[in-house]
Formats: structure tokens, C-alpha cells, sequence
């Protein structure tokens, strides 16, 4: 290899908030199969469904619109309508993955010192990529049934944040689901302050008892949004098809900025998305998987009785794919993963899902979808007894 | 709907510089079946490839990593290295489309006020991207083996770019291909004075005369580099799946953008992808590409012979999906958009090619791979009876 110059000097200034690796690292190190992991947040394998391609026409070769394709934007509309939120398929732009919406939004919002409010904790994929394009990350503590309403009024009378994003149902990483009352709370505050709406609802079909609120966006009088769902969960993510639904003032810009990201979502998974979105196959294959995750659910709420009842206090989750430890002696979870993997446990800490990660010690994301129950005693066995073991030479 | 407040004073400052949508409408309008298109850039639909989805793993529904599938990326690397440059899969990510590279590399790269190097002409979304994150365009005169040396050097004595971008083989929307001279003499200054390259090659494999000079950035000594290709053109742009190989000081940069875009590229059209790559059904394909596209531009060129030989000026294409014409006659070729598309004839004004558009009057880029045969001549001599027509009002 020839020497490169050092050249990170002409870099942006953006990429000097480009985070570590931590999370990357992690990922990587569950990989081994030996590893039982508790860190992703991937579907389990065994229920991705079986796809057909035969009928695929081969004209799904050539270039797309970059507003996706029309009638997957019909059945798409047509879907948000059976939630509650009222919107035409003109709403509707596909992208690659929700992820993407994250990125529209950034660039739609976000320069230097811009502030936004987000839960705390937070998806950590938002964070960081608010981060990134340089926003001031304010938050909002989140309570069992939503955000703690009083800070929510307080925040929005001291700033002027260009957005608030949330995940109302089955947040990554709390597992919290707003209640109906703090629904209606948010979407008043909103319109009273005039603050934009970005809500991610990749986790909404994942629900082990039925309930279904409808999105909070449905329920905005006059502030702006932008809705944002997957197949990701409920299909499969390796197709990379998520979609977004924003308000008639917001999408013209988020089409261009679509169409300079990428040009347009891939069609290949545009078209098989288009096989299951409002048909009978897909309400069938939901219905199992709520089924499957409410079983793997209730056997990881039963493991963690056996091996964290005195360790930690936990929600159970009502939906979604995560659990949520808050350990009763708080230390920083992170300084546990060398141990933990070195046990063959991998694990997410929770730190990272605060903007400021030195003020949250103690929590724990435990991803319950993706272990097979075979392993998931042993595994959270290790991980109680390197807690355990942290505590005792924390304490010493 | 309800009344939107107006919250554009809310967005970002980059937003401000998100460009009309003069080619989205031209290419809106190209979409009714009536109209002779020579606006865009597609591949010809009749030579879209048989391909076979019967072999795909269901494991491939599953996320992916954000560097690409292992086998694709060992697949680019080696296919790289018949080019002659060497490479290994570590320093290859496979993108969402080689449109993405260059919102990585804007992400990378560019604040605002920062310098960037361009041809004169260049890629029309390049621009629109560099100039969206705020970059400051200088461009470099374009002849027809390559950029102006003169120039080039003078320009990298008076600025610091934080990147020169160039498209050395069959340019959109140029056609041009550098000489083997100018490559290494390009290359050589970019050496000199630091500057990182990012060479886009979308057209490299439909060439015309067999030619197949080395990339760029194969004969860098000591610049960072990017390359950036696709299979758009050559298997089907509807699977979205580019790449790009870096020198190894930026490739870490790269990952971790392309993570928070969109976490990995979709794997149903990497899996596709990886079905022809490096393989003899690939050549073989690619060989009646050329074959075909030849074809198309020879009847083009004879078509143009009969009704613009007096009306502009062009260089016969080598390679590529476009002819670069000059009007004899300048003339802002934005004001025939109208009178063209009133008769169903659609083509690519040439100003939005320049970072000044109103500097560089005259010229008409015209996709030659797209168009049926029978409709060619037609199209043709309409466009050229808008041209005459406007030369006539120009001088009454």
C-alpha cells in the first residue's frame, strides 16, 4: 500500500461527530456462534416468510420513480387510512429502509446547532445521525405511558426545536407505549406550539395484546409531520423498503432530497413489499408473528425472573422486541460488555441511547426475538452473574 | 386537510438551496407515451436481462451488513483488480445506487463554503448534491480527451479543494473519454498537490471501439481516492446496487455514513447482483449491450447528419448512452423545453450541466440508448425544426 497523506483535515466538520464504534463493535463481536446475543434488534429467522419472485416482470429492472412505486403508494395509503390517519397515496414517498427517513429528516432540518427533541432514551440510530448534521439534542424524560408531560410544556415554552421525534409505540429501546390520554397531551402541545411531528412506528404491528392507538400525527390539528413505517419487522429487512407519510407542505422537499440520496428505493423489494401490503397473506403472517414474539416474550419475562428479579426492575413489554433492564445498584453498563463477552453474552448497554450517556447509568436493552430459547436460560444466567460479579467488585 | 402552518422558516439552511424541478418536469413529461424522449438516461428496456430469483435464500430476507454481502464485495475487489486497480473487498461498500456515493462523499467532505473540483459539464446530480450541502463549484474546462491541464493546474495553484470529481470515461453529459496522456497527467497533479479524487464510472463497460484505458485513480501514488461504479447500465438499474472502493484512510469514514443512511444496501438486488459479477454470462451480456448500443448510436449519428449537421456541432460518442451537442447558434436551450415538448419531443437542456448555467448557452444532451428506431428520425427532425424556428425568433 503507498503512504496516504493525512487528509482527514479536509474532512467536514460533520464527520468529527461521527461516533465510535461501540455499537458496530458489539454487533461484530455476536456475530461468533457461539455468542448468545442479546444486542440486535433482528427478527427471528425462522419467520421470514416464504416469497415468491416468479411473477416479478423483468420491466422492474429498469429505473423507478423517486416517489416509489404508485401502487405500492396506493396500498400503502390505504393502510395508514385503516389506522386513523387520514392521507393520499400523494403523501407517500417509499425509501430505503425507515432508516432513510431519519436521513431525509436531517437534511430537511438539521444544520449546526439546531435544536430537537427527542425521548430520552431514544432509538440510538436517530441520535446519532441528528448528531451528525449537527443538531442540539434536547429531551424529554419518557414514563411508563408516555413522556412526563410537565418537562414536554416546559421544553416547548423555553425552545423552538425544528422537530420532535418519537416513537410512541413499543420505543427501542423502553419498550414504552403511549397511552391514549398522553396521545391526545402530545398532539395538543404540538399544535399549540407549532412544533413538526416526526413519529416512527416501525414496532406498531408487533403487539402481544391487541391494543392499537392510532398514530399520534392522526391526531395534529395544525402542526406539520411526518409518519414513518417498515416492512422491516413484519416482512423482511433485507429488502430495505420502509416508507414515509408527511404532510402536503413537507413532501416536495423530501422527494428531492430522496431523489439526490438515491435516486429511488430499489424495485425489486418495492415489488414484493406490493405481494403482502392489505392482503389477507400479510394479516395472516402478522398474526403469527405475534403469536411467535408473544411466546419467546413470555419465556424470556419468565427467564429473567429466575436471573434478574434482585438484579434489576423491568416493564414487560407489550410489543415490540425489546426488554429493558434499569439495574437497582446503577453502574455504567458499558464497562460490563468486555466481561459479558468474554462469557460468549453480548448485550447492548444502555447508556448510548441518552444523549448524554454519563447522566444514564445502569440500563440495559435485551433484545428477546432473536435468541433461541435453547440458549436464552444460559445466557441470561452469564449475564446476571457478570452484573453480579461488577457490583461485588464496584462495592470491594 | 387542515391548514398547515408555515413552517419553512423551520428548515434547514441547506434546504434554501434545493434546486427547481426543471428536470424532474422534463422527465415527468417524457413519461406520456406520445412523446420522443432523448431527456433521460435509461437503458434500453428490450435489453433488460433474463434473470432467475429461483435460487435466492430465504436467509437473505434477513438485515445485512452495512459493508455489503462478503462474497459481492470479494466479487467487486476482483473485478477491480482486472481493471487495474488494485484493491482488496475490505476497501469495497456496496451503495444503494452510485447516486449514493456521492451523497456519502458530500457528507464526507463537504461544509458550507467548501471548495470542490468539477468537469464543465458535469453530472447533473452531482452538482445538485455538492451544491445542496453548500459547496463552492470551481470547474475545469473540459476538451475533448480530457480536462484542460493548463487550467487544472492553474486552479489547484489558487485553491484547496477538499475533492476534484471526475467522470474520465464516456462523461455525462460530455461522452468525452480522457487519453491515456491526460489520465496520467491528471493523475500526477492530483499527486502534486493532495488533492482527493473521486472517480465516478457508471459507463466504463459500454464502450463502442474496445478501448479500456485504467481508471484514475489506479495511477495515484498517494491521493486519497474513490471509485465509484454500478450495474445500472449494464444489468438492471432497478436493483439499486452501486459500490464504491476508497483508499483505506477514507473507507472507515464511508461505512459508518452509509450505515446512518440506510444501514446496509438492499440484499435481494446484491444477490442478484452477485449472480453475473465476474462471470461469463455477464461478459457475454455485456458484449450484445455494446453490440446493441453501437447499433443505436450509429442510426443516431446518421440521424443527426440529416437534420443538425447545419445547426450544431458534436464529437461521435465512443461509448456511453449520450450525444453532446453544441448549437452553432447559442442560444439558452432552456426556452425550447416548451415548444419541444408541444410536440412531443423531449431532450436535456444543457445549461443545468454547468455550475453557471448562464455562462455556458447553447448546448443539448441527447440520450441515444432509450429511443425506439422508428421514432428517431422523427423525433430528430422536430427538434431540429424547434431549434431553426427559435434561431428565426432569436434573430426577428
Amino acid at each position: 500500500m503507498p503512504g496516504y497523506r493525512v487528509t482527514s483535515m479536509a474532512f467536514s466538520e460533520r464527520v468529527s461527530r461521527l461516533k465510535s464504534s461501540l455499537i458496530r463493535e458489539i454487533l461484530a463481536a455476536a456475530q461468533r456462534p457461539q455468542v448468545m446475543s442479546f444486542a440486535g434488534g433482528l427478527p427471528a429467522e425462522v419467520m421470514l416468510p416464504k416469497v415468491d419472485w416468479t411473477d416479478m416482470p423483468l420491466s422492474i429492472g429498469q429505473y423507478g420513480m423517486s416517489e416509489g412505486e404508485p401502487a405500492l403508494r396506493e396500498a400503502l395509503a390505504a393502510e395508514a387510512r385503516r389506522l386513523g390517519l387520514q392521507c393520499e397515496a400523494s403523501q407517500v414517498l417509499v425509501v430505503s429502509g425507515s432508516q432513510q427517513t431519519l436521513d431525509l429528516a436531517a437534511k430537511l432540518y438539521i444544520d449546526k446547532g439546531t435544536e430537537v427533541f427527542l425521548e430520552a432514551p431514544t432509538y440510538l440510530a436517530a441520535l446519532q445521525i441528528f448528531q451528525l448534521f449537527g443538531a442540539d439534542c434536547i429531551t424529554v424524560p419518557l414514563e411508563a405511558d408516555g413522556p412526563d408531560l410537565v418537562q414536554l410544556r416546559t421544553r416547548l415554552a423555553q425552545h423552538r426545536p425544528a422537530f420532535i421525534y418519537l416513537i410512541p409505540t413499543f420505543q427501542n429501546p423502553s419498550a414504552v407505549r403511549y397511552s391514549e390520554a398522553k396521545r391526545d397531551a402530545v398532539a395538543a402541545l404540538l399544535d399549540e406550539f407549532g412544533v413538526t411531528l416526526i413519529e416512527d412506528e416501525p414496532y406498531r404491528e408487533l403487539t402481544f395484546d391487541g391494543g392499537s392507538a392510532t398514530p399520534i400525527v392522526s391526531r395534529l390539528k395544525t402542526a406539520s409531520w411526518i409518519y414513518t413505517g417498515t416492512v422491516s419487522k413484519t416482512l423482511m429487512p433485507g429488502l430495505r423498503v420502509g416508507y414515509l407519510i408527511a404532510s402536503p407542505d413537507l413532501f416536495p422537499h423530501l422527494l428531492k432530497l430522496k431523489q439526490s440520496a438515491d435516486l429511488h428505493t430499489n424495485r425489486v423489494g418495492q415489488w414484493q413489499a406490493l405481494q403482502w401490503i392489505g392482503n389477507e397473506r400479510y394479516r395472516q403472517h402478522r398474526s403469527e408473528l405475534r403469536e411467535f414474539y408473544r411466546g419467546r416474550r413470555d419465556a424470556f419475562q419468565a427467564a429473567l425472573q429466575t436471573h434478574f428479579a434482585d438484579l434489576a426492575d423491568w416493564n414487560e413489554p407489550q410489543g415490540g422486541l425489546f426488554f429493558w433492564l434499569r439495574l437497582k445498584q446503577p453502574l455504567d453498563t458499558r464497562t460490563l460488555l468486555n466481561d459479558a463477552l468474554a462469557n460468549d453474552v453480548a448485550f447492548m448497554p444502555g447508556e448510548p441511547f441518552f444523549p448524554e450517556p454519563d447522566k444514564h447509568h445502569g440500563y440495559l436493552r435485551l433484545n428477546f426475538s432473536h435468541i433461541e430459547p435453547a440458549r436464552l436460560d444460559e445466557g441470561l444466567k452469564r449475564l446476571a452473574a457478570v452484573v453480579r460479579q461488577a457490583q461485588i467488585d464496584k462495592a470491594a
